[in-house]
């Protein structure tokens, strides 16, 4: 049993006597690579209807999954209802399940089994001996859960693996925030929007902040007094200007993404509505205050996001969020296969302006990791726009949250189907029922079992005897 | 314009100036590997409605795609009837599509790009950037067909790349050839059959006839004595026993697979109904002939498959069928994805026993290419005998066909469907009307049309719009 904060318990698929973990191919598609490594995975099986009850598989994402499954409170608060065993599989490359251990990441020869395609089958190979390996889950449908990536993971398997599970639940999955599908600028107008909604001036105060630190920094004084404002670990640099930008248009993005109505911990700990907070210290008339004053003001906002606990003595611009997450990897994912087209404008969006420019970051890639990405394998390989020819998936999407303009927000058919919450961030509809829910969101996760329910009543009606 | 044999003519995609072959990648699945290779593609666009009409897309299976391209005919029968541009698209590492030229085969490491996943890769690709490049081809619904493993890729297009292909016609494809999907003893069960209705004691003389080879080789004479009989260009030693017998058995399989109902050139160039006619040279009372007499029958037999046309000096036991089959990419193709178990107990069917011998196959796999098979792959990545989510495939199969052991025979949904044509052998629907064609592959080729016309108008209708 591994650490828990959620009041819930698990057993780690690896060590426990019942659930072995299956050693899996490290190449699925080439037979020269003959290795294989331990996927970790965690198991609760407290509900679980021993004959045959249901399976609920959580497609891990990128990075530790006891963190992902401590933050995906609506399979546990669902688990009795249904009766459903819960597993929880780390994807390749993330937390414990290295193929390579130490080594995984030391080049782009080791980095080369870090795919998505890969994950989907270690998913399927895990799923399949599972069903044959415990007892009484021969029979057991299996629903693929997942958010963000791991929805995105969790659709796809569907899509590729209708053997393997019967239906998915891909909440707040940007599957179409690939090349060509999407506008690049969709993204950073939600995260201007939500802003813009949670205090006045709010978000014209962000656009004007770029300019007035370009001001204040163009003298060491100024730099010096902007890195005391911010209480920076490290005094910034003329040339660490970008980085700084880069940090504080992350800081707004994340709080856009983690912008729940409760007190909750997902990338850092904050406030409920926490841009309303952010927001509070953003309020001034723009044409009223000078350069400092709005980067003061910046500062304090920039603090509800880090240091919302009063323990964090200074801001540390090398990061954003929560060291669960695995960037170097979902970095070398980017740089392949998940080439996500972003841009700004300044005009519908409170940032800086910014094409996208698909041939830099193809060479940042290759400076980096040896490799270039494929603009448009994620289209050819996942089905891009044209998802109608499949079954048994729910889209949700949070109408806050910024990857909701890659994701899937109408009905494609009877059983691919979108639901929307117009109160969510990210994948809100995954973590724990919560007395602060809007009720848009409850009865979204109400809508998602019942269509749990339809589908476990489908795949029995079709099992394949013998 | 390459030589053609059909009366029809095609372009060469890579050197004609309206179709180059785009630069297809090498791997798919990982970016350590970053090259490229030309694939070779046939089109005829003789017929195409320019404005949208439909691409027939032959999947190429295990051989020079001219030779699969001469013997579909079906594909240029029904061509002018749909307005239908044809493809025939070359598997990577047959024909002339060599990823590293000569070098493909040289080791483990060049082969380890030869799967059918990175198939349907390129297909995929292929069919894309037709799609883009070709006027008028950009809403043109596109339509896999395939006949044997070439079948098999169509319909596997069809269940993982729904967004490139409309639908699938799968000719006798074995997609459940696959361990624990079907019975190992089917296949040679099917054979027998073959045999056994076409004449007179056919298939018990030539169960008998393995222990007549036993019984006569005992002696130097009796080697050098069946050594004449057959003509063979080499003379058998004790130790060419086994085979010489795999010889025989894989002669008479062909047999079961080209029993066509017209003279035809398929493997080997054969009279109507082969079987037929080597079965006259079988027909006596199994109790009344000496062994010698029994193999005298048989190398008549042998002699019907091997020299109908007269003009073979001699038999040669090291192959048995046509040189434009890659026997050396399919045997490491059986030895990786394609495990196909087969077995006989000299009961149901006419040969000596012999059980499915997974260890055994793996150990000769490896020390052949230095890869192990993996059993349960293709059950996982191609949904095994659970593939009734999946929409409009075709999959139809020759009562003749011992590969219709392996094949759907029974409908498994509105849109997974089955044809059955009782007095078919190998994909004898894919070929050319004839006027010796029995009405149930006539009625066949009608049935499939309708179901490409269903397709394509409901391609027209879910047209995602932009």
């Amino acid at each position: 049993v591994l650490a828990r904060t959620t009041g819930h318990s698990y057993n780690n698929g690896q060590s426990n006597g019942n659930y072995r973990a299956p050693l899996i191919q490290i190449d699925h598609f080439g037979f020269l690579e003959d290795g294989t490594f331990k996927q970790r995975y965690l198991v609760n099986n407290e509900h679980w209807d021993q004959k045959g009850g249901p399976i609920l598989f959580y497609t891990g994402n990128e990075g530790d999954i006891t963190w992902f499954c401590n933050n995906t409170g609506f399979m546990w608060d669902v688990a009795e209802d249904l009766g459903a065993m819960l597993v929880f599989a780390e994807h390749r490359y993330y937390g414990e399940s290295l193929p390579f251990g130490q080594d995984s990441y030391s080049d782009t020869k080791h980095l080369n089994y870090l795919t998505s395609e890969q994950a989907l089958a270690d998913f399927s190979v895990l799923i399949r001996e599972l069903k044959r390996k415990v007892l009484g889950a021969q029979e057991s449908p299996v629903i693929a859960i997942g958010g963000s990536y791991g929805g995105m993971l969790s659709a796809w398997l569907r899509m590729k693996y209708p053997n393997v599970v019967v239906g998915a639940l891909a909440a707040s999955a940007p599957i179409w925030q690939f090349p060509d599908m999407v506008p690049c600028g969709d993204f950073y107008k939600i995260v201007t929007q939500d802003f813009a909604r949670s205090g006045l001036n709010c978000d014209s105060n962000i656009r004007r902040s770029w300019k007035a630190i370009d001001n204040i920094t163009a003298t060491d004084d100024g730099l010096q007094w902007l890195s005391g404002e911010f209480s920076l670990c490290s005094p910034l640099k003329k040339t660490d200007l970008d980085d700084f930008k880069a940090w504080l248009q992350e800081t707004w993005v994340n709080l856009a993404m983690v912008d729940y109505p409760y007190e909750a911990n997902f990338l850092q700990p904050l406030p409920r509505w926490p841009i309303q907070v952010v927001c509070k210290h953003l309020n001034f008339d723009p044409s009223s205050v000078s350069d400092y004053q709005l980067l003061g003001g910046i500062s304090e906002a920039a603090r509800v996001y880090y240091n919302y606990t009063g323990n964090c003595p200074c801001l540390n611009t090398s990061s954003t969020a929560t060291g669960n997450l695995g960037f170097i990897g979902w970095y070398y994912q980017a740089c392949t296969e998940m080439v996500m087209p972003l841009c700004t404008d300044g005009v519908q969006d409170m940032f800086e302006p910014q094409d996208w420019n698909f041939q830099a970051f193809s060479d940042e890639c290759n400076s980096l990791f040896g490799v270039r990405p494929r603009a448009d394998w994620a289209a050819t390989v996942y089905g891009g726009l044209d998802i109608a020819s499949h079954s048994n998936i729910i889209f949700s999407n949070g109408g806050l949250d910024p990857w909701s303009s890659g994701g899937v927000t109408r009905n494609i058919s009877d059983s691919v189907v979108a639901i929307v919450i117009p109160d969510g961030a990210h994948h809100l509809d995954l973590r724990y029922n919560n007395e602060y829910d809007p009720h848009t969101v409850l009865s979204a996760r109400i809508q998602e079992v019942e269509y749990f329910k339809l589908w476990i009543t489908q795949a029995r009606k079709l099992q394949i005897p013998g």
